[in-house]
């Protein structure tokens, strides 16, 4: 099954999809589909940017047919200003999800580096540079993109984990 | 215009609709349509519980044919996991809202109260209690449903300040 992966932000949603894939010796049981950024336009109020990030997720969604969306469960250790803002962005990202029936998974941030790295701590040059060797991508993605590939592995990981108990 | 007031919860939403009127002396612009509290199921998951919230939104919108949604500016002074909760459910309401090529518009608090009890403080009480003698409504609204009925009555009112200016 398709996952797509999504970093929920204010100003920018990153998204990335990954498709199951044959597990070889030592090599990964998912590939690369897409991914790339979602810009919610600066100048718009909160209303307009919502609405863009919605239109654009949907025309995802319905480009790339996932299954499921995995989504960074948010970190709550902020101020509640940016709490709010962050709230909003996931509300209407999880809204779209319900809306063509996808299943949400939640992943904490650390949770993600985990499968990743093996630990719960990298840097956003990290994890950018991870995805682009694990997934021979010529180019490196941007941050919130490699971000969302990250969620979404970790979706694909945790479900691998779960089918073979 | 016909106005939907929201009142934004994480378990659940006020609203609360009203018309333009008559203006007579001393009397009020606007009338009384419909009022309700939209609950999210407690048991439910967060993507379940927004869905619930907006798909109920949307059959209101559908019925009552609102011209404008007004919700309360968010009060940040909360901690940063109730402001994440709010802003999920507030995400949700301003994406249905464009969805339905809604204008929104936003009121802080303090506000709403101003335009409702010519101060900001007033307690939930006072509120439901304003809102019936108002209106001339047989029972006393639920708290939300009132707060969301205040919302739309400013909105209203800013509405006229502007086109008497």
């Amino acid at each position: 099954m398709r996952i797509l992966g999504v970093d929920p932000g204010t100003r920018t949603v990153g998204y990335g999809l990954l498709d199951p894939g044959p597990r070889r010796l030592g090599g990964l049981a998912f590939r690369y589909v897409e991914c790339g950024v979602i810009e919610a336009p600066r100048e718009a109020d909160l209303a307009a940017r919502l609405h863009v990030v919605a239109t654009t997720l949907a025309e995802i969604i319905e480009e790339f047919e996932p299954g499921a969306l995995a989504i960074e469960k948010a970190f709550t250790g902020r101020n509640a200003a940016s709490a709010l803002k962050l709230g909003q962005a996931r509300g209407a990202i999880m809204l779209v999800a319900t809306q063509y029936e996808l299943p949400v998974f939640e992943y904490a941030p650390s949770s993600i580096k985990r499968v990743v790295f093996g630990h719960g701590r990298a840097t956003k040059a990290q994890i950018q540079h991870r995805m682009q060797t694990l997934f021979r991508l010529r180019r490196t993605p941007l941050s919130d993109a490699a971000d969302a590939l990250a969620i979404a592995l970790c979706h694909g990981q945790s479900a691998l984990v779960e089918m073979s108990r």
